[in-house]
Parts: C-alpha cells; sequence; structure tokens
C-alpha cells in the first residue's frame, strides 16, 4: 500500500512541478525563481494538509520530491520551445497529477484518523492548493477562482471514494473509481467548455481600484 | 465554556465568509472560487493561529464552518443586490465577527499555556489574519495595511482582556469589556475616520514599478 | 550554543525588519501595515521552518523578536530620510541577516533530526523566504525570483555547512565558513551584477492578462 502511495505522489510531483515552472518562465523569472515557483506548485498542497493533520511534510522525509523538480527545471530549460507545442501532453500530465495527488491526500487524511468530509476537503488541498500557491507567487489571481473545473473535479472525486468506501470496495478499487472520476470530469470541463456560474456579473464596482 | 467558544466561533465564521465571498464576487469569481476565499476569510486567521499553537485546526473537528460558508455563499448567490444596499449591516457583522475572533484566539492561546503577549498576537491573527488572506487571494494589497483601524481594535481588545484579567475580572467579564472595546474601536475609528500615520508621504520612488 | 542561536537569530531579525518596514513605506502603508510586513519579513522564514519541523515558532517563547521590530519600525519613522542615504550599511544588513539565518535555520534542522538536505533547504527556507512573504504581502513579484542571486547564497552556505561538518570541523568553524560564504557570495553578485539565467526571454505569451 505505502508504495502504491509513494508512486502516486512521485507522478503528481512531476507534472506540477512542470506546470509551476512554465508559470513562471512566462514571467521572466530566473532558474532559481522557477525551481522555486515548480516546487512550491508540486509540493505546496501536500505540505499545507501534512502540516493541518500535525504531520512531517511529505517531501521532508524522501529526497525524491526536490530532485524530481529539478528534472523538470532542466526539461524546461532544454526543450523550451519544443514544450510549448505539446500543450495536450501537459493538460494531460496536470491532470494526472490533480487525480493522484486528490487521492493522495484523501487517504493520507483517512490514515491521521479524520473523518471523510476532512479527508475530501484535504484531497482538494493536496490537489489544488499548490496551482494557488504558484499563482500568489507569480502575483495573478488564482485561475482555478475564474475558470475551469479544477478543484471541483477533486471534490467529485473524493466523493467517488467515499462512496466506493461506503459501498464496501476496496482501497484500491476506491481509488481507481476516483482516479477516473476526476480525469473524465476535468477532460469533460475542458472540452465542453463547462464552468461555474460566476458570482456578480453585472456590477464592477466594489474592489477594483 | 466550551459552548460560548463554539459560539464566538460559529458567529465569526458567518460575517467574515460574507466579507470574502462579496470581495471575490467583485472580482468575478466563480462561485468556487467565492467559496474558497469565503472560507479563507472566515478559516485562515483561526488555522494560522492552531498551526502555530501546535493544535489541530478548529474546523477540521466540526463541521458547522463549511456549512456555515455554504450558507453564506447561497445567501450572497440568491440575495446579490440586497446585500449591497445593507452596507452598514455587513459592517456590523463584520466588527462582531472581529471582536468575537479576537477573543476566540486570546482564550485558546491562553488555555494552550502560552503568556499574555502571546495571546494578544494570536488574537489579532484570530481576528485579523483572515482578511490579509483574502485580500492575497484576490490579489489586492491588503487593506488593513492601509486604512481602517482594524487590526489595532483588536489589539486595544487584546490589552483590555488583560487588564481585567490582571485586575481580577472572571472570563465572562474580561470577554465582554474586550468585546465591548473592540467593537467601540471600529466603529469611532470608521465613524471619525481616524486612522494611522503612513509611513511615507511623499515619496513614491522605491518599489513602485 | 544556545547562546549563539540568540544572538544570531535576534540580530537577524533587525535587519530584516528594516528591509519589510522600508518597502512597506514605499507603498504608503500605515505604521500597522509597515509594522505587520516588518514583521513578517523578520520572522516569517523562520516561523516556516518551525511549523515545517513541527516545533513551537521561535518567536513565540521569546518576547525579543516583537520588541526589535517595533524597535525597527520607530528609526523608519524617525529617521526616514537618512534611512534612504545609508543604502550601502542596509544591504550590509541585509547580507549578514541573510547569513546569521541560513545558519541559524540549518542548525535548528539538524538538532531536530532532520539530514543534511532537508537542513539546507531549511537554511535557504529561514533566510529567504520572509522576504517572499513581504514582497506577497505588498503584493508585487518576489524580487528573488526575478533578480539577485539571493537564495543561491544561502544555498552555498549551507553547502559550505555541510562540506565542514563531513570534514570534521566543529560546529563554531562551520558555522564561522558558511557565514563568510553567504556574505562573500551575495556581495559578489551585487558587486559584479552576476545573476542567474533567465528561464524565457523572448516568449511573452502565456500567462500575461
Amino acid at each position: 500500500m505505502n508504495t502504491i502511495l509513494i508512486i502516486i505522489e512521485f507522478l503528481g510531483t512531476f507534472a506540477f512541478a512542470i506546470s509551476g515552472i512554465r508559470m513562471a518562465a512566462a514571467k521572466h523569472f530566473d532558474w532559481f525563481g522557477g525551481y522555486v515557483v515548480g516546487l512550491a506548485t508540486a509540493i505546496g498542497g501536500g505540505t499545507i494538509r501534512d502540516v493541518m493533520l500535525g504531520l512531517t511534510p511529505f517531501w521532508m522525509t524522501k529526497s525524491i520530491y526536490i530532485i524530481c523538480t529539478a528534472a523538470a527545471l532542466m526539461l524546461v530549460i532544454l526543450f523550451k520551445k519544443r514544450l510549448t507545442q505539446l500543450h495536450n501532453t501537459w493538460f494531460l500530465f496536470d491532470t494526472l497529477g490533480l487525480a493522484l495527488f486528490t487521492i493522495a491526500g484523501i487517504q493520507k487524511s483517512l490514515y491521521a484518523g479524520f473523518p471523510f468530509w476532512v479527508a475530501i476537503i484535504m484531497g482538494c488541498i493536496t490537489g489544488a492548493a499548490g496551482g494557488v500557491i504558484r499563482d500568489v507567487l507569480i502575483n495573478e489571481v488564482p485561475l482555478i477562482f475564474r475558470k475551469e473545473i479544477y478543484a471541483i473535479a477533486c471534490l467529485i472525486g473524493g466523493v467517488v471514494y467515499q462512496l466506493c468506501s461506503l459501498l464496501g470496495f476496496n482501497l484500491e478499487i476506491a481509488s481507481l473509481f476516483s482516479f477516473i472520476s476526476v480525469v473524465v470530469v476535468r477532460i469533460l470541463a475542458v472540452k465542453y467548455k463547462i464552468s461555474l456560474p460566476v458570482l456578480n456579473e453585472d456590477d464592477v464596482s466594489e474592489g477594483e481600484k
């Protein structure tokens, strides 16, 4: 079981680091800036989760996440132009990372003895908070608050996981169904441009400078 | 005693969530974005406090805060226009929330065995840090750093609480006086446009793009 | 040993607080805003480190950091104009603070039983994360992601510390060499305008509004 969790966290790290480094590159950050934003995107959600659960942040126990982000940085530096062409590939990576992180967050919270509703929130935080930290660091309004069914996919994945558990499925089956539901929701949402309603469409008076 | 703390935290949650959701609406966030900003405003300060005190964040032990923010979101969605007219009502809610959160932060820190000066800081963090997180998430300069005697009201409330304790008053009396002082300071500051001096009025050279 | 750590953290606090308060002044924050930004710059990195290490944040055990930031605020308020002329002095203070914080972060992590690579990262976080928090609070893109060999100096200081340990030097000697290397790297980098390569020089398409 532990091995599955490690693989889950490793794959997610790479996909998320690439996403962070590319956003940093678009903002003309230097290599160090890119590395930090990549790392924050990759491990930020899991770190917030672990601190809230009262555990040592996962990346402090294995150096693989640090190395993995360095590899992602090297990839972006060496293959800058070709990476931009692979838009669909990065979308897929990002989506897989989202699904994997969500499930890792749910499982770790349940292991730590928290109830299901906390685990679902922690799944969302693990999957989506890294991207929010990334956007704060590059000084943009977080993307997931305005566009895309991103965190909602985590939420649905969490609910599917809980339903599978309630129906008596074992851990592997629950994870698989949850994984698939996150990926499918996200792909469908992007393909058919499904998005949540905006809170305030007409009034731009308040809060703008 | 415990019941009083729970009521204190619940009332504050609702008032702060509304404030966060309305700011998110002004920035054209979607429902999910509004919910997250509302939640972060409502539970952000208390979460930072609990993590620093080495405790499990308060909202992970009772689902009421999550539900309460959902109710606030629904209220904003359904009664958008009427909410804007109720400007004074929201100011009152926000002020009550500020006072309630400050006292909750002070009491929890003292229970955890920290000295009074830490408790006063934690009171300020509980009351004001949620609003800072809100402003970071909507990509604005935090309001309380430039305008309004907001966190200063927390600070004064904390000092009043400590004075009451030193004078031998019991917990209820100390809380009441502290509560009143936060509310009065805030209302007077807004009514008479009292604000702190600005650090640098003439020189705009550094730090601006 | 403990005394050395305390002195290390105290000196760094003052230098970093001044840096934060001056940036806040450039943004026309009020006194309270200046104090909070100064405090966050000074204790932010160490607080993140301590929370991740599972320890009580260092500033909650001694009130000296709070008082020290208040002194820095008073200095900035009273000697506004003269401070700007002392540009080189603040650069020196900031550099000494960086070196001192880095070593404090490394040592505290090693004491807590973490391996050297975690300690080096914690050294960088202690030295550089306060400045990132400062820039997020004043709503600017973090300076260290785009300019200056700042965090790289921490990194090199950490590696020097580890090398000294591996070579069997005692704690004082390792700290001294590490301190000198951070200071020298930073001064040379600024003097000769050495900087890291930028990730993406030609393409400004993505991520910008």
